[in-house]
């Protein structure tokens, strides 16, 4: 008789975006005439660069003349896509990246979900609170977690809480573990790390064996320029980091599925007979006997991106989101709301007023100013007591929010 | 210190396709002017179908405008492509198979091997040898076996045989086993399955609680009316089996990038507390939080497969590589050779001449014919003494093969 992987059974059922799907269901069915405006989910709504989308065009007609024709391409990404990353992404800011160590895949969800597969089973992990919720639930579809409590908290995992009391910075623990998500600029606080925070981190990891995974999918909303964008700016971070990267929020990929994962070559790791193995060679095989490679078509796309006309247009996009930001910040604070983020992030994290919980403002929000945000606390518990706004929507729709918000909550 | 899934180094290190790479490169080296012809790997070499191009092209025009831009799409594959697979690839062959049931990917290695993401750890796995190296190696990344032995067969799997002396059909076990993995029509042999030979199957896996993982890539090639294409035309496969299936091998897609997996929802297994869970409940959890959906462009490319113009630009492919497979077969034949496969598949599958091994008639191809192909051995222990050759080339590099065969092994 088979058996199933019963970790996932462990999994919380109301899961925050079919909770808040239904609640905006229920709503709509009272107010069907309600001009809902959605600033939850973090999606981008403008238009794909030309350059990237010039690109696509020739690469399908590549693909109808035999002599350009391309079937199976290298798993790890074509390397004239892997060198541009390397060179311009890594090199352009002093890190030391070499093109074999980026991996180009479909996906930061699919990456920070499958990179799970090259690591043993009794590792301590650690999570930011709040916390992008895929970090959480792979691992405990992975059998790392026990059961989860009241408060949405996984047994097993360490939970480094980042609110508005430690400005946001997760402290470094006391004690040893294995492995460490950090996320800057932070989805879904919208907060960032210096060099002296990430090299803390850095610090910590190679006096502890420990592995760092590093999200900076948001890292092109970085308007500092002292904030590190990569974690590979940090000294040693080659021997104690992965670091995640996608098209998505910068390019405006998340319908075209594009991302990147860098493993450096010297970032080893113990086995238990005593031998040395890089977790390059572990990744590469994973991703030799699970993955196929991204779309030619698409690739082509990403590399575009790199080219000046692509840098230019992709400036655009993060110039007009961020300018969407600076309008919800301005305003959410004129109607008295205390903010954070939303400087180099595309996310607004709102202290809900009145002491109002997460879910408690969302009703709120919805009711009264139909506009649709995402609850703090569906990030994690120390997220309750805060709301997350995205800044990706149009210009009209961010002031119109803004400007219902204003009339609803002004002090 | 962190600790690395120890699994991986199970793998054994020389692998097919890099050792064949290596002896090819040695050949050149020392014959650097030999016009060599590969039709080892079993990617195709045609353009890309006219109407696949035309929808993607369209696809890229729709994400320059903000009216028609696609940020996340459903990470189950849009719904237009979903009805149109349950529709044309099952309901019209009177496959009860609902568009819910039908999960759209970036490829079939990639589902073949995640799907034991959902499985428990103490399955007992079944696999034909020889047999598609991504099943088993996955399982030993998975941990499901133990250590490789000198003819490459991994403690704790259970084998089946499939070779000229039984016609190429795996006998069903006499004891119970909990996945079985099946591929019809078969990859590396050729060889196919006839309704009565799955039914067998269906009825193991129903009377043993076992869950069959189907295979069914190379669907496209079957040219007998009587043969199955999929295992739902088989009565309660619903209950047990699973199905893969792969635009790769029909529409030229392997660096397209497009397959589907089927999961149906009567699927289902008891968990250890007695409750029911559908492995559809858990596949869709599964894809929702480790996938984020296939490009937008290129499902608009695999939907453009089901059109009219799709469908016979397809079979016109189809048709081609099915040539290329008989004159092959009749090349071969002439030569002496013994022959299976290449009627129903893109694979031939030769016995070996004058008790060959299959290395040893690998590098004679190479030494006397320039002609590259995959020995049988690299498929697994039983594969020894037989060759794979593809039928996915030029018809003028297929000919050219074939005759520098037929002049070196005429007999």
């Amino acid at each position: 008789m088979v058996t199933i992987n019963e970790n996932y059974l462990k999994l919380k059922a109301g899961y925050l975006f079919p909770e808040i799907a239904r609640r905006v269901r229920v709503f709509t069915e009272s107010n069907p005439d309600a001009p809902i405006i959605k600033l939850g989910i973090g999606d981008v709504t403008e238009p794909l660069p030309e350059a990237c989308r010039t690109a696509m065009i020739k690469a399908v007609e590549d693909m109808g003349d035999r002599a350009t024709f391309k079937g199976y391409g290298p798993e790890q990404g074509y390397a004239w896509l892997r060198e541009k990353i390397a060179s311009q992404d890594f090199q352009a800011r002093g890190c030391e990246i070499d093109a074999s160590e980026i991996f180009v895949s479909d996906g930061g969800k699919c990456d920070t979900g499958n990179i799970l597969d090259i690591f043993g089973k009794g590792n301590t992990i650690a999570v930011t609170d709040p916390v992008y919720p895929v970090y959480v639930d792979t691992n405990v579809m992975a059998g790392h977690t026990g059961p989860v409590n009241d408060k949405g908290e996984y047994e097993g995992l360490f939970y480094l809480p980042i609110t508005a009391e430690n400005n946001f910075t997760a402290k470094i623990p006391d004690r040893p573990v294995d492995l460490i998500y950090l996320c800057f600029p932070n989805n879904p606080t919208g907060a960032t790390a210096s060099k002296a925070d990430l090299k803390a981190w850095v610090d910590y990891a190679r006096a502890n064996g420990s592995v760092i995974l590093f999200d900076a999918a948001y890292e092109a909303f970085i308007t500092d320029p002292e904030l590190p964008h990569s974690i590979y700016e940090i000294e040693g971070a080659r021997e104690c980091a992965i670091e995640f990267r996608s098209f998505s929020k910068n390019a405006g990929f998340t319908g075209t599925r594009c991302a990147y994962t860098v493993v450096p070559k010297s970032l080893k790791v113990t086995a238990s007979d005593g031998a040395e193995v890089t977790l390059h060679q572990l990744w590469n095989r994973r991703q030799s006997t699970k993955f196929n490679g991204v779309s030619y078509l698409v690739q082509r796309g990403a590399e575009a991106v790199y080219s000046p006309e692509g840098q230019s247009q992709v400036q655009g996009l993060i110039k007009f989101y961020l300018e969407n930001a600076q309008i919800i910040r301005q305003k959410l604070s004129d109607a008295g709301l205390t903010v954070y983020g939303g400087v180099h992030a595309p996310y607004i994290w709102v202290k809900t007023p009145q002491g109002l919980s997460s879910w408690d403002f969302f009703d709120k929000l919805l009711n009264l100013c139909y506009v649709v945000g995402t609850p703090g606390s569906g990030f994690g518990a120390a997220g309750e007591g805060y709301f997350r706004i995205s800044a990706f929507n149009s210009r009209e729709n961010v002031e119109e929010a803004m400007s219902r918000i204003t009339d609803n909550f002004k002090v």
